[in-house]
């Protein structure tokens, strides 16, 4: 019986409680500790992945089989499968996130009072990150690594069905961190996966500070009414691409295609596009030639221009399709088009093609979501298209972080006031 | 009858619901006014509520009297009283807050990515901030202000026994966002005062960005417990300064004297003082004789040097007593100072009086809170001390805001990216 298999052991007996009290007594020293040291612990969490990939693999058979006996679709078998190529693709994300700069000490602002009393807003971590997430072992790693990467512990709450493989992960991470001096608390499983835990997962104030969901809207539902944590949601994308009356079409149709085919099942994949009704003549046969495996949902006044297509219901305009459908809207103007972006969309992101000065700015201006686009693909809207080299997350939500969430998002800020005696008169 | 008492009556007949919708409604609008149409609407107010001092004095007294009636006490009624003076303050907040920097359509970085794509974080407006408060008719214009300068509606949620001050006054600052052309319901008052009332308000999501509660820890509980809208949390402030072995002691007295006595009210003011056991001799007959309106509640080895105190208890640690008293701890050197503020205080205010640079950088970096202070009163921890000109409260939690929060804490941000027809690879 190996080192970690003992430690697993005797761990076996902590209530959701105790891990709590030991992840959050892991992040008071994470939060001290060094970028090499960070860096140094990301490094050999990546060796010892690629060294223990038989018994990564081993444990992840047993998952695998205990969905087959549970008849668990393909699609979702898949997402669970680990093999070689995706454990070193694992050990790959952990040294990039060790290559990414260091959040924790940022002065993101200073300046010095009149009095004298200097003044330094400083970047530090939150201190324990709580991860909600589904069926994909991967995530173990990836969330962990921009955790302890911005100083924070991982508090991870993963599915039933990946528990063998992320237990065995999450012991390797933790070996990792302890030959790197740091806590091996740091990143905590949840061993207990059941319903209840997780209502109690999101109910741990005081031990959270921040709860970050990867899932669908059952369980962002869940949050919103039961979580007495701070949480960022990462929320759906009912993203539209209106295309205004001055658009050079040849961009209209390549960017359509990208945000709609390049890879459907993501959140910043486009589901509606807004089409100006002096551009649908020409548009559309286009679209339909450029993405002969999509499906189309159209309006009566769209639907004249198109060879294969079904009537749009108000329904389709509010699905987030997540697939190679593609709902057509004909409007008079930006009027309309924002009009319904405000009825229909989710604050996700929004993009305009178009050659108008004026209309670009007021798209802009006027519609709210957490990312708008002119002249480029929605699917820009990501953590590493943006440049923040990886993400934890896309938030909906306004407070705290906005779209693409990278290690900076993982931290919050000190005030720092130094003096030399100063008192307020 | 006035034009404004019109509007109130057909206004009484509205649900929460209604007025939810029409400050919803508003703030849109609001969002794409100009600095100078917000600062007019600003002086407008100031100039309508100068001129309606009569009406507001009038709706005051039928607050007054119902206090009266019902036996309130003197303290709560000082707070709800206006009178001529407090108006005049009010109007003249008002014209601060115009002249304060606007946060909207500040960049807050920007960036361009190799493949041209214009990236810009851009802060706009959060929409709708709600504020639950108590007794105080003041902050209806305080409140109002900030959130109309940094371009979200205001919706206020004040207490029954200060309904009718709160109505004159809201009523006053609609009128004059009218006639700057604005949107009368950027500034809403909720008309029911009821305990379910405050309930349904917390749960108006996708109606209110942001809820600001004004209040004492009972209101903060409540808000985490049935809150669904985003919230930032405005927490006790068990504020605590430490006095090092190396500290000039003249500067310790003045210090810890100005944070006790100089407003004592108030969330930054220091609860305990943690003496290094090497000064506790020289310091504590200082502090007496310093602060003789204060009561000292004092462990074992300091109440020796004390000529008149009691012995502390854990309660008096853990409690922040907003009043003339002030506990003391004697302890053997920084590990125990930080881990009594680990234990006891509240993430408000954490100050260190020393010579030794050290010390002071392991305070710093190992005390959790939205400020910490070396060699300063703890009463700097506000939003006009530290150059915000004007605050809407000193948040306590970790995401969004921490410490002071002042117009840009009010704002969120949007992700702007501007391109030529980039895709996807």
């Amino acid at each position: 019986m190996s080192k970690t298999d003992n430690a697993s052991k005797s761990a076996s007996e902590q209530t959701l409680l105790d891990q709590a009290k030991e992840v959050k007594d892991a992040a008071r020293h994470l939060a001290l500790a060094s970028t090499a040291q960070k860096n140094e612990a990301l490094e050999l969490c990546a060796s010892l992945l690629i060294d223990r990939t038989d018994a990564v693999l081993a444990a992840n058979q047993k998952d695998i089989e205990r969905a087959r006996e549970s008849g668990t679709s393909t699609t979702v078998i898949d997402r669970l499968m680990l093999n070689k190529a995706r454990i070193d693709s694992m050990a790959k994300g952990l040294r990039d996130v060790a290559a990414l700069a260091d959040p924790v000490g940022e002065i993101a602002e200073g300046w010095v009072r009149p009095n004298g009393l200097q003044i330094r807003k400083v970047r530090v971590p939150l201190g324990v990150i709580g991860i909600i997430y589904e069926n994909r072992p991967n995530v173990t790693s990836d969330a962990a690594a921009l955790c302890l990467k911005s100083g924070n512990s991982a508090f991870l709450r993963g599915s039933s069905g990946a528990i063998d493989s992320n237990l065995e992960i999450s012991s390797i991470l933790s070996e990792g961190l302890k030959k790197a001096g740091l806590p091996s608390a740091a990143v905590t499983l949840v061993r207990d996966t059941s319903r209840e835990s997780a209502t109690e997962f999101m109910k741990l104030r005081g031990y959270i500070d921040c709860l970050i969901p990867r899932g669908g809207p059952s369980l962002v539902a869940a949050i919103v009414e039961n979580a007495t944590v701070p949480y960022v949601i990462d929320g759906d994308g009912n993203c539209h691409i209106y295309v205004d009356e001055t658009a050079d079409l040849d961009m209209a149709v390549e960017i359509i295609a990208n945000a709609k085919v390049q890879r459907p099942s993501v959140c910043n994949a486009v589901e509606t596009v807004l089409l100006h009704e002096t551009v649908i003549g020409d548009l559309l046969p286009r679209l339909e030639e450029r993405m002969p495996t999509v499906e189309f949902r159209a309006d009566q006044a769209s639907r004249r221009f198109l060879e294969r297509s079904v009537l749009a219901t108000e329904e389709d305009y509010a699905r987030e399709f997540l697939d190679l459908i593609l709902a057509v809207k004909t409007v008079t103007g930006l009027d309309e088009a924002i009009n319904h972006i405000r009825r229909f969309g989710s604050g996700h992101s929004e993009a305009i093609v178009t050659n108008d000065y004026s209309a670009s700015k007021r798209f802009v201006a006027e519609v709210d979501a957490a990312a708008v686009l002119v002249n480029a693909s929605t699917r820009f809207v990501d953590g590493g298209e943006v440049g923040f080299g990886a993400e934890i997350g896309i938030s909906t939500q306004k407070l705290h972080a906005r779209g693409p969430m990278g290690l900076r998002e993982l931290t919050t800020e000190k005030f720092v006031i130094e003096g030399n005696g100063q008192v307020r008169a």
